[in-house]
C-alpha cells in the first residue's frame, strides 16, 4: 500500500492538532444590554440583587383573608367576612386584615398584612357591598406566592458560560439587570483547499467545483454564534 | 359567579380574534445574497439550473478504468492495466481510456471518457510507472458519482416558505445560486397591559413587578425570525 496511505485514528489526529495550537486564549467580554443579549454567553455568573417575587403576592383573583378564619367553611355551611377594601394592582397593600376581615386582591397583588392566604373568587358569594360568603376552608399560605420562593437574595441564577435563552433574559429583567457581562463571538477563520474549487459566482469549468463548504461552514458558525470569516 | 367570570374555550377565543384581523396581508419579499440568507424564508421556489454533479465524478482515490476489464480480479489473479496519465484536480478529463488502460484519479475528479469505474488505490499494486495491478473486480459506475445523481436539472430544490439552514445554503451555493428571494421579517408588536408594570430600569415599589413579560416575548420573536416591536 502506498505511503501516503499510513492514517491516524481521529482522536490521535484531533490531538495533535490541539497539542499545536497556543494556550486557549481568555475571550475579551463586555457589557451588553440584557435585552440584546439572547443568544450570548456570560462571562460571570449572574446573583439576585433581591429576592423574587419581593413581596408575597396572590396568584388568584379573590380576596385576602386570615386563613383560620375560613376553618369548616363549605357551600351548605359558608363562613361570613368583612370586606374592609381592595388591594389595587401596583400599589402597596397598606390595610391590615383583622379577624372576621376581607381584602378584594387580584393575580399578582400584594398580600396585606394580617392575611395569609387567599380564597378563590369562585369559592366566593358576595352578600353586600360590606360582606361576602367564603364556601371553602383555606390553609395558610393557599394561593399566596411567599418573598423569595422563586429566587432568594444572592442566589446565582445564572451560570458563567451560560448561552441566554428567552427565558433568561426575563428572568434578568425581573431582577432588574438590565446589563450583563457577556464574552465576544470568536471569530472562526475557514480556509477551504483544492484545485477543482472555484467560487460560488464564477461558472465552474468541466471538472471544478463551487467553494459548498465554505459557506455551509459560515452558516453553521453563525448559528453557533461565532463570526465566520472566509479566507 | 359574577359575571365577569363567564369564560371562553382557547380554541373559541383565538377563533373570534382571527376573525377580526384583516385579511392576511402579503409579506413584501426582497433578493438578498445566499450566503447571507441564513434563517431567511423562501419567497419563491428555487430550481436548479443545471445538474449536480454536472459531470461525473469519482468518490474515492485511485484508477478509473473499463469495469469489464476488472473482470475475475483479485489478489492472487490480479489484472494489468497500463497507465496512461492523470486526471489532474479541477480540470477536464481529457484523456480517454481504451480497453488496459488506467489513469489516476482523485476524490472528486471528473472521470475521463471511456472509464465508467474507478477502483481504489487499496485494491490496487504499482507495478512500474507504466503499469499497475488490479487486485478486485468492479461492477460498471462503481465509486462514481452519475452526472445529476444528486440534483436534476430544473428539479425544485427548496419550496417556497423553507427556512433556510446552513445545508441549504450550501445546496444554493453549489447550484450557483447566489441571489435568492426572502420575505422580509415580520414585525411583531408586544404590548403589556397591567398598573403593576414598570420597565426593567425603574426601583419597583412594593406591590409592583418589571416588565418581564415584553422582553422575554420579544427575544422568542427574534428567535422565531421575526422583528420584536415593544409598545
Amino acid at each position: 500500500m502506498p505511503e501516503f496511505l499510513h492514517l491516524i485514528p481521529p482522536s490521535e489526529a484531533l490531538a495533535t492538532f490541539m497539542a499545536h495550537l497556543p494556550p486557549q486564549p481568555r475571550i475579551p467580554s463586555e457589557k451588553i444590554a440584557s435585552s440584546e443579549a439572547l443568544n450570548c454567553v456570560l462571562a460571570a455568573p449572574i446573583a439576585a440583587p433581591h429576592p423574587l417575587p419581593p413581596f408575597p403576592r396572590s396568584t388568584v383573583d379573590g380576596y385576602a383573608l386570615r386563613a383560620s378564619d375560613s376553618f369548616g367553611a363549605s357551600p351548605s355551611q359558608p363562613v361570613y367576612l368583612r370586606l374592609v377594601g381592595e388591594i389595587l394592582m401596583g400599589t402597596r397593600a397598606d390595610l391590615e386584615i383583622q379577624p372576621g376581615q376581607a381584602a378584594i386582591i387580584h393575580t399578582g397583588g400584594m398580600l396585606p398584612k394580617g392575611a395569609d392566604a387567599v380564597v378563590m373568587l369562585e369559592d366566593t358569594q358576595i352578600v353586600s357591598e360590606t360582606e361576602i360568603e367564603v364556601l371553602k376552608a383555606l390553609g395558610v399560605g393557599q394561593h399566596v406566592l411567599t418573598t423569595g420562593e422563586d429566587v432568594k437574595a444572592g442566589e446565582i441564577v445564572l451560570e458563567e458560560g451560560t448561552r441566554l435563552r428567552p427565558q433568561d433574559i426575563g428572568g434578568l429583567i425581573a431582577l432588574g439587570i438590565t446589563e450583563v457581562p457577556v464574552v465576544h463571538a470568536p471569530s472562526v477563520g475557514i480556509l477551504a483547499t483544492g484545485d477543482e474549487i472555484v467560487a460560488p459566482e464564477e461558472q465552474p469549468r468541466l471538472g471544478q467545483v463551487r467553494d459548498v463548504n465554505s459557506y455551509t461552514l459560515s452558516a453553521l458558525v453563525r448559528l453557533a454564534g461565532g463570526i465566520p470569516v472566509r479566507r
